[in-house]
């Protein structure tokens, strides 16, 4: 069964993310100077999950919607993504992203920059030049609100991200908190979006938003227990990386809570940029012996459950379903 | 009688900033994390001189609009402006800017993206809240689509002068079309904008916004002549700059077109990372010798004189009166 699972969300996510990057093609064609454009797709076209633009369209679909009608809202959630990838990959000095060099590392920091700013100017050339006729002008500027308010949200919360590493003590608290801006913000507002277009009802949007924002934090979680245990390949990016980095992950907050004086050296040693394979290693035998990647898919686990619930009262659709496999994948994806 | 001049337009751009901060005092308050807040307020703090908003203003009234109405998205404009400075500090790794330490060197590098990255959300936050009910939907998604143009030309021409840097020649042509990306392109929109929210016609529009290019392209000349004849403290920035980064000017082109052999060997080695003070006014001397500054000034003057011919068939008002101070001031400014 969960094979089956992963195959039909896998079939699912692939059709969703043909019809993305077909769209973006179209838009974001490479024109002068070149250099630019270029490093502006790199990461489109190293391929994405394109789980973002997927909540969208399965929340326009669940309310009534047709996919061709929030497309072009998906395709700018999907370049809003993106164009934070690229950011936090300098801020981050990660030199790997989905398996191929990060733009910084390709094409220096200045075009990086450029890049990452062009593809957030493209997200609202798209919304004010796409919707335009396809949903009344008052939708289209409460669709550009909802996603400027995720924007400024993740600038908060890739803050807090940066900020933390340099603090000894988060909590677990901050940490969902960091994560809500970071990331399941942006996964809220493609669902809030998704449905808006779609046609949906105030109530639709707000279940369909609080779902996905549930799921983004679930996902995150997920993500950092992958950033462990994954490898490379998978992964897509080097394995410990944030723990190099001094990342704060409920992993590594949960450990300190529980790790005896000579558990927390270990721990800490494997915690500095310059740390070997070796110390990473052995903090990884650290963690997974106090039991945080049981704990952290523990969590997870509980909010793919709220999340789910948050879907009850809507009607029976294909997309609710898709909605509910795309939660369970979560949980058991490996990529 | 140009002593009058430079009062009155120093008097007006000083009104019209400390309304556009006061709007922005309000709109972007510090809240956490403050670090984020702060830095991106920093330079609005410092004081620009508030050429872009005070376009937008002057061409809404030319139409025969109120500033109020207006307001909004002047201020979004001094955001988007300042926004692309945090940026290129950064790309061309300059230390100082309006005479206070740039945003990366006080902040650091990650901050530094992100704040600016924040303030280019708060243009679309700005407009989409802030226009609603001032405008209908309609104007706020045309002007939305304007300054995201901009917004896409800037990254395009700063992309140009990036590399250009790399280049060992650049045509007049070129500098002239980057500069039209880098800098004209929002002193046109603003005008745009102003032109639009003020209830302009389309004749009307056009003719301030190719107008406001026009004088951008001034703007910038000027701006490269100060960048090598004004001393650090009126510059806000250190004096010869451009050249030790290699940036490809007026000044530059138009002396290496006319330099001898000996001449060229002093530009060149003027044009490093690590050149000397000494270096760099053996440069300026060359420069001055071959008539880099009377060329670029005289270019200067003919923008501003086609620049002022776009304002022609535009009724007789204050506003249109004050547009011709301010193209005039461009080319007198010593800031």
């Amino acid at each position: 069964m969960d094979l089956n699972l992963n195959l039909q969300i896998s079939k699912e996510l692939k059709e969703a993310s043909s019809k993305v990057k077909e769209f973006l093609d179209e838009v974001l064609p490479t024109k002068e100077p070149k250099i630019l454009y270029e490093a502006s797709t790199h990461l489109i076209k190293a391929g994405g999950k394109m789980l973002r633009p997927y909540l969208a369209i399965k929340a326009c679909e669940a309310v009534g919607g047709v996919m061709e009608k929030v497309l072009p809202a998906a395709a700018s959630i999907e370049l809003l993504h993106t164009f934070t990838l690229i950011h936090d990959d300098i801020m981050d000095d990660d030199p790997i992203r989905r398996g191929v060099p990060s733009v910084h590392v390709k094409w220096g920091l200045p075009v990086a920059i450029m890049a990452g700013d062009l593809l957030f100017a493209k997200v609202y050339k798209i919304l004010a030049e796409k919707l335009s006729g396809v949903i009344p002008p008052k939708k289209i500027i409460k669709v550009i609100d909802i996603l400027t308010d995720a924007a400024i949200t993740i600038c908060e919360g890739q803050t807090f991200d940066v900020s933390f590493s340099h603090l000894e003590k988060v909590s677990e608290k901050d940490y969902i908190d960091m994560v809500s801006r970071k990331t399941s913000q942006l996964f809220k507002a493609a669902a809030e979006v998704g449905a808006i277009i779609g046609g949906g009802t105030a109530f639709q949007v707000k279940r369909l938003g609080k779902f996905a924002g549930l799921l983004g934090i679930a996902f995150q979680i997920v993500d950092d227990v992958l950033g462990l245990e994954a490898d490379e390949k998978t992964l897509g990016k080097p394995v410990g990386s944030d723990l190099r980095e001094g990342k704060k992950t409920i992993l590594t907050i949960y450990a300190f809570k529980k790790a005896k004086k000579k558990q927390k050296e270990i721990l800490f040693s494997a915690m500095r940029k310059d740390s070997s394979q070796e110390e990473i290693l052995e903090a990884k035998k650290v963690m997974e012996e106090l039991g945080s990647v049981e704990y952290a898919m523990d969590k997870a686990k509980k909010y793919i459950e709220k999340a789910e619930k948050q879907l009850e009262k809507l009607p029976e659709t294909d997309a609710k379903k898709s909605l509910i496999n795309l939660a369970n994948f979560v949980l058991k994806r490996n990529f």
